[in-house]
């Protein structure tokens, strides 16, 4: 007798196929390629497999029927679920048994991650309405008796056609125009900005074109060409900022711009290159050609802002920190020397204050926190964490110098997010075992030998210092259990360290460790962030934030309850802790597709006040309480079944 | 006993002095430093030193009895000038003697020429309207408490205190805001265009700022600076059109453009790179920076305003000629490589028709044919013709082919106006001896024996023409008389030819001659223009003309009795025969300096309607009959005293 197969499709991937009756959704997924995490390997340790059962495929409304717990659901399930979440058919997928067709929705958090530039374009939905729109026209030919000008012709027929009235027209669209009009036999195309202006004609009839949108990161440059006419994103690029060979963060680029001979002309003509290279590549990725890039918008932190426009950034960097600008502004990109078509404009989005940058504005018309009551705390943690707070009353942001441990830098062992780095770890509870998974290889170190890890990133450190926390290594000050016996614990001179990786999983040859110089770096980053979020709190009067949103590419790689349990922001219910991903590279692309969103921009971004964290009297102390794991003194009611009992 | 002094003052030059009692006009002139015309040396023959006494200087209206006729009087002054023009007290110079303090007036026709480029910036009443003014604010420091962007700051300001709103900024003038404002210690002065854009930003305190108005001729380039608060011209400079040397005219320009490889690219290029120097060097001059230039206007004919914008003129090489555009055009004067202020803008004025240029619509809304019920004729003598007929009922064009001949080209011994030209020749009607004057030699051939000549120049040809036609050596149709007996007059294999400077006069060390060929280039060149002028009459259904303004420098420098006498346009009285200068330059510097005037050459140049000769029915007859010194049919009485009795 054949045991009877079940269909489970696996949401948003797609992946499905035919499933023996039994058979535990975890298992399944690696079956079908979908691409659920598991970090303990289906023991029911780590949590990381939470799942959405979304429907008993048919009929409707059958979950309970069509899928079982396995033997250990209650304690499994009940551990790392909440009853509410039970209720919403959250389950373990290790820890459940597929008994009929289902449909599974696997959270972001519990897919797998590989990308190492982590800048893909999020799906949203935006309302079509670009800046820049194309017009197809038929002409009369010119004769003896009507020898008007081409362009008068061609304005007067976009007047009658399309009611586009006092056009003017680019001077690198007029170059070519009585050429491109007998190429076309007296039929063209013209895009025009915002109804104003000609920037473009070529011959004949043609689609709706291609927008740009650039996010100019302090360490990464994504680019997202998008088809004007559809919204779809074509292509994408992404590179590291090639500043970076100046500089790692900010305040080290500032000062390389104002302290050395052509520094700002070196740093200005990097990142013009940069893009340059993520413009030509994206378009060849898509098959169009660079003069089919008709319009561009970009953000940025504002020295990344300032640099890109070729603005000195040395006021940036000095007290009271005025930004040149802060509205948004529209140039040629060929005044910036970047190779699109000749006559395109460029739209920079405004900033807001002299941290809080254009990228940060992206985020804010890409997640619209002023269109909503829920009070939400918006972290954009990149090499600088910026911070927004607040509803469609009131809102705040503030900047915080995090340093650049979350980047993998000052670490003893730490990385960038490249093949080799430890992205994810996970400390058994009891044996203090570690298993982890490194960029560009698919499997965990217990499953190979050398597994080639090379240092930890980001997202590693993150893990490690909530996992070490959580396994009772350190304690809620950061310092190492004096107490501890295990052979990964090691006292040095330079004081206590844990062996993440051993060296015969390594590709280096050595121990990779996490010290006490690396708990503190993690202490001083979030403690910067929480306190960040705490005056801002304080402000507004308020007690508790309805909803975290993590933002930046980094936002959606780190673990959630990592983040959570290390204390980065105020107790938050986990199911209103959502990764957005790049949400400022997708208000870039927002304000790419629907120029309505610009002006949004300029009005919120004026709107969002500033708060200034150095001259904030309780900084100190709001400071000091926030480095203790999670907070010296806030209750966190949401992590209480994860905390140690100690608290 | 000593002879009694009168105080003499000649105008507009303003000089003056002591004369003694008895002297003439034309001697005084010379005692002084005026510049009063004589070819025939006082004679009383060639009719040029025609001047008005303005005033008896004290008492008033006492001209009478403080000037007497010589004893010539009757002859002279009655031979050379009409009984209202004697009534309005015109004298000849050389046959009037001075009796009591006097003012005389000298015409612009009676007066001596010197310059070689002849492009001098006409006095005219503009009103001031610049499109750039300047306006300079104080701002408010940044603090950490206001740390408003320095761009927003400005804004603020501008508009507060002058009511600018929404202005945007220029890419260029944003670069170094923040220094400048600093620099200026938080004091800056604004350059704002059209009161929309702040183009240029300096530190502290300026002055209004300068403007550049650019006449782009096929064969000169000159520039007018102006004052943009005074509207005064404080410093010009003129080039040889550096294109001269891929082509004489306008045909082989476009022919360079569109045969050779980088045709377009070099014309362009040299045209920039002369405009950059009548830039710097007028700047020079004025003791200004390039910087200091923050507005820009240029005219030019159709092929040098494309050339100039670096648009393939290869379309208005072939009918039906369409330009590329017609209307005025705003563009950044650094999209073309040009060296002033790097916001400033570049106004190019509209153009009329394919060969009816940007400079024709200079001179129209400098002389403002539109604004008048007289039926006026504006003749543009360049390398082409320009020809506009009409009043504030309707406005014909046309532009003719008239052949480099008025140039000097094409013409056995002629030369451009350059030192050693002879620009200007007078023949004594008996004895046919030939008086003339040189470019670049103050005194008359009859004064030194070697003169320098190399050659006769434009003005020199149509003297030549005209003359030879009076004394009889070439009759109406044009043919050199075979009956006439001279030492000047010789039968060659080519056709007889006529002395004008001999061997011994000259720096070429031959005879320089006018032949047959010559006089039917004239005749061709002429007889293009009086047939165009005749058409558009034929059009208006007009059979005379009120006024005839020759406009361009080529038309101050002819002589206007010359002109009239071979037939360069219908008849008209002469005392409304004027000379406008370099109208076209006159048109550029008006709109520069009121930009009312850029609407009113937009609408203007739309009005105008323009005339195609070559599919005019009545052409080839009409321009047979204008090929007739004068013509052949027309009547000419403000002629009839100087034309042969034989018509």
């Amino acid at each position: 007798m054949k045991t009877p197969g079940h269909t489970v499709i696996f949401q948003p991937s797609g992946a499905r196929g035919e499933i023996k009756d039994g058979t535990t959704i975890l298992e399944a997924s690696r079956r079908v390629g979908a691409d659920i995490e598991g970090l303990c390997g289906g023991k029911g340790t780590c949590g990381k497999c939470r799942v959405k059962i979304e429907e008993g495929f048919f009929p409707k409304y059958r979950v309970n029927s069509s899928v079982e717990a396995a033997e250990t659901f209650g304690r499994t399930n009940a551990k790392f679920l909440s009853r509410t979440q039970r209720k919403n058919n959250y389950r373990m997928a290790c820890h459940t048994r597929v008994r009929g067709d289902i449909v599974v929705f696997v959270p972001e958090e519990s897919r797998q991650a590989q990308q190492v530039i982590r800048k893909e374009a999020t799906r949203r939905r935006i309302r079509l309405n670009p800046a820049v729109k194309r017009y197809t026209v038929a002409l009369a030919a010119a004769t003896l008796q009507d020898s008007l000008g081409d362009l008068e012709r061609l304005q007067a027929e976009l007047g009658r056609r399309f009611k586009l009235k006092d056009l003017t027209i680019d001077y690198a669209a007029l170059l070519d125009l009585q050429g491109t009009v007998r190429q076309g036999e007296w039929k063209v195309t013209a895009s025009v900005w915002k109804g104003k202006e000609i920037i473009d004609v070529a011959p004949g009839e043609l689609p709706g074109g291609y927008g740009l949108a650039v996010d100019i990161g302090t360490t990464t440059v994504a680019g997202y060409l998008c088809d004007l006419t559809t919204g779809e994103v074509v292509a994408t690029h992404a590179i590291m900022n090639p500043q970076v060979a100046y500089g790692e963060d900010v305040m080290s680029r500032i000062t390389y711009a104002v302290r050395e001979k052509d520094g700002l002309k070196r740093l200005h003509g990097a990142i013009i290159k940069g893009i340059n290279e993520v413009a030509g590549r994206a378009a060849a990725k898509a098959g169009i050609r660079r003069a089919d890039i008709i319009d561009m918008t970009a953000v940025g932190n504002t020295c990344m802002h300032h640099i890109f426009l070729n603005i000195d950034p040395n006021y940036l960097g000095r007290t009271p920190f005025p930004p040149a600008l802060h509205h948004s502004l529209d140039i040629k990109a060929r005044d910036l020397g970047l190779r699109i078509a000749p006559g395109a404009y460029l739209h920079v989005l405004p900033i807001e204050a002299g941290f809080v940058g254009a990228d940060n504005v992206g985020v804010l018309i890409a997640e619209e926190p002023y269109k909503q009551d829920e009070m939400a705390l918006i972290i954009d943690i990149g090499t600088n964490g910026e911070l927004i707070l607040g509803n469609r009353q009131k809102l705040l942001s503030t900047s915080c110098a995090t340093g650049p441990a979350f980047e993998g830098a000052e670490i003893r062992h730490g990385m960038r997010a490249a093949p080799g780095a430890i992205e994810k770890l996970w400390i058994e509870p009891g044996s203090r075992e570690v298993r982890f998974k490194v960029i560009g290889n698919d499997r965990w170190n217990t499953e190979v030998k050398n597994i080639g890890a090379r240092g930890i990133c980001g997202s590693g450190i993150f893990d490690a210092a909530a996992q070490m926390f959580l396994a009772g290594i350190i304690d809620r000050s950061g310092r190492f259990n004096p107490r501890l016996k295990s052979d990964r614990l090691r006292r040095t001179d330079d004081g206590p360290e844990f062996v993440i990786a051993r060296a015969g999983e390594t590709s280096v040859g050595h121990d990779i460790v996490v010290c006490q110089k690396d708990i503190r770096a993690i202490q001083l980053a979030k403690g910067a962030m929480y306190s960040g979020a705490k005056i801002m709190m304080n402000r507004l009067g308020i007690e508790k934030i309805d909803r975290v949103i993590l933002a930046g590419a980094f936002g959606s790689y780190i673990d959630k309850e990592s983040a959570a349990v290390i204390g980065l922001f105020p107790d938050c219910d986990p199911a209103n802790v959502i990764a957005v991903g790049n949400a400022a590279g997708d208000g870039a692309r927002i304000a790419l597709l629907n120029v309505a969103k610009r002006k949004e921009a300029d009005v919120m971004a004026r709107r969002v006040e500033y708060v200034e964290l150095t001259i904030a009297p309780e900084f100190s102390q709001t400071f000091t309480r926030a480095m203790i794991f999670p907070h010296q003194e806030d209750k966190f009611p949401h992590l209480k079944h994860l905390l140690p009992k100690e608290r």
